[in-house]
């Protein structure tokens, strides 16, 4: 026992996230020491209230803590536009850039036979049920350009190909700003097969 | 605001730690949410107990939550002995090296002109106290190896030198595991001034 226990307690906490080992979980219960009283417990509070508060919305599977959520409650959204994506998280992405106005939903995981994940694993049943109305025109699928989420676009166009709803799938190619020089064989490769008429 | 407000929040007390931008305070945050709810009062509990249950030791200035702390109250320690460091984080250092048996003094800094540090703003008025009861017969100096450091050393061992006490200085070298090839000039020249016979 190096160090004194509500520190050596605080160090676990910080070790128990992603990508902090034991240097840097000693190095940020330091800093905490040496933060002010009021901020330590203001991010003490936040964590619990973020677990206690948040839930996910019922509509369209993304974090909030109103349910509804704040984008399925907007009225000045385009509802007839319905992107699919992987992660609440992709959601957020996806809001920054502010060029997308229509509703999400968030499957929360991809199919993976790999790991088990299966088609009922994921949010795709209550997609199904929110297409069932004739408000949604357009389905674009955003989930992440890996082996998984391509499996999961492919499966869910698949679906929903029949009702008549037109299916999209973001576009893959070069990230801007990115060096052609240094894209991998797949990337360009994809890039070449979307390329459009100037 | 993308974030539902909680989140947003737990986001923001990421942040103030250090090394932790806002890309990883989102990661960390959304990971909070994917932990059980008891691990997470754990560790806002930590965060809170760190804080107020943590204090400095009287007599050494290491981080403790006894007073005075574990180390100083030892009985089997040899009193003989006393090592001057920068930082509570030094300590701990050689406590996990486990061959020093003697007692701390911790500075909390170094003298640093630049940063207008001079010797009383540190704990150096302390340390001449301890050592006028007579138990203390070698000062070791381990603060860093960095010019702040070192002219801290310095410093102090022009103070205690009248006194009679013995003063030494851990030794600065090549690294264990280190290549010499990449060795910086200044610790190569430090390595050879401070070669041993064998």
């Amino acid at each position: 026992m190096h160090y004194p226990e509500p520190i050596s307690k605080l160090i676990d906490s910080f070790m128990k996230l992603p990508g902090i080992g034991p240097k840097t979980a000693a190095r940020l219960a330091f800093h905490v020491l040496d933060m002010k009283e009021d901020t330590v417990l203001e991010f003490s509070k936040a964590l619990v209230d973020a677990k206690r508060d948040l839930t996910f919305c019922s509509v369209c599977g993304h974090i909030t803590d109103t349910d509804p959520c704040r984008i399925c409650k907007d009225e000045s959204r385009n509802r007839s536009m319905l992107c699919v994506v992987q992660e609440p998280k992709d959601v957020i992405a996806m809001e920054k850039m502010r060029d997308f106005n229509g509703l999400y939903h968030v499957l929360h995981g991809a199919i993976s036979p790999m790991d088990g994940v299966g088609p009922e694993d994921i949010n795709i049943p209550d997609l199904l049920k929110r297409l069932q109305d004739d408000t949604i025109q357009e389905v674009i699928l955003a989930t992440n350009p890996t082996i998984e989420g391509e499996a999961t676009a492919m499966y869910i166009s698949r679906l929903i190909k029949p009702s008549g709803i037109r299916t999209t799938r973001i576009a893959h190619g070069l990230p801007v700003g990115g060096d052609l020089e240094y894209a991998d064989e797949v990337t360009l490769s994809k890039a070449l097969e979307g390329r459009r008429e100037l």
